[in-house]
Parts: structure tokens; C-alpha cells; sequence
């Protein structure tokens, strides 16, 4: 089983990747886990280590996927 | 079950993403068929009309996820 992070920061791009990640993932292969970064903050520098640079963001097994483009890392440390 | 494509064109960072594709989606959900747009040119049209402003790019029922950035659909009409 693959372990799936689903960093996200609750913008309207991240919503609607979460849609695609909850909906069409093979939950047989993954275990997903969604973080929400704005109120996560804890586990930012987790996810700057897995090499997020952008949300919404999904980590599988050390591979980074940023899906489309809602905010960088510095707007979600800011946030 | 959806109908989704999976447009790219040879890049680095496309293959990677098609890996993720193959991998990760659940297949019992999703038809994917898999466009490479530096070979299959008259599907650029139909990947710029559904949405698609970067490869690699997954089009599912509709809605576009772009994964990861490797190449505008200026440089991919160019290439």
C-alpha cells in the first residue's frame, strides 16, 4: 500500500483537486491523507521537505504531483 | 465511468506524470487513454478546447487537472 498526502490550504483550486484526489484515486493501491496547511501549520515544513512548492500538492511514495496552481508555499506560510 | 485523457508530449516531467496516472487511478472509475500531442498533433485542437494550458494535463468528465508543469501548449504547438 502506497501512503498519499494531500496538502491543501482550502482555496477554491484545492477543493476542487481535492474532488479529483478523493474521487479517482485507487484506494486499493493508496492510503490517502488530506492536511489542510492553513490550519495543519504544524505541517508545513513536512510538506516543504517532501518538495511542495505549491497547493494543492499530492506527495505518493517520495513523488511530488502539484496539481494545477492555487498558492505557493510562501502565500500559505503567510496565510 | 469516467472518460478521462491524459495529454502530454514526451517530456521529463510528462513521463513522470504518466506514471503517476497508470499507478494511482482507479481504473475500475476511470477509462484513460493516453495522448501524446508531439505525435498526435490534430488532437492539440480538442486538448486547447477542453482546457488544457500545459502538458502533462488530465482531463477527467469535464474538468482539467494540470500535473506538474512541463510544457505550455505554445511551446508544445511550436515543438
Amino acid at each position: 500500500m502506497s501512503k498519499a498526502v494531500y496538502y491543501h490550504a482550502g482555496c477554491a483550486i484545492c477543493v476542487e483537486g481535492e474532488r479529483f484526489v478523493l474521487q479517482f484515486l485507487d484506494t486499493t493501491k493508496v492510503d490517502l491523507e488530506i492536511v489542510h496547511l492553513g490550519t495543519d501549520r504544524n505541517r508545513i515544513e513536512e510538506a516543504e521537505q517532501a518538495g511542495v512548492k505549491s497547493v494543492p500538492a499530492l506527495v505518493i511514495d517520495g513523488g511530488v504531483y502539484h496539481i494545477n496552481f492555487g498558492a505557493s508555499m510562501e502565500d500559505v506560510k503567510q496565510g
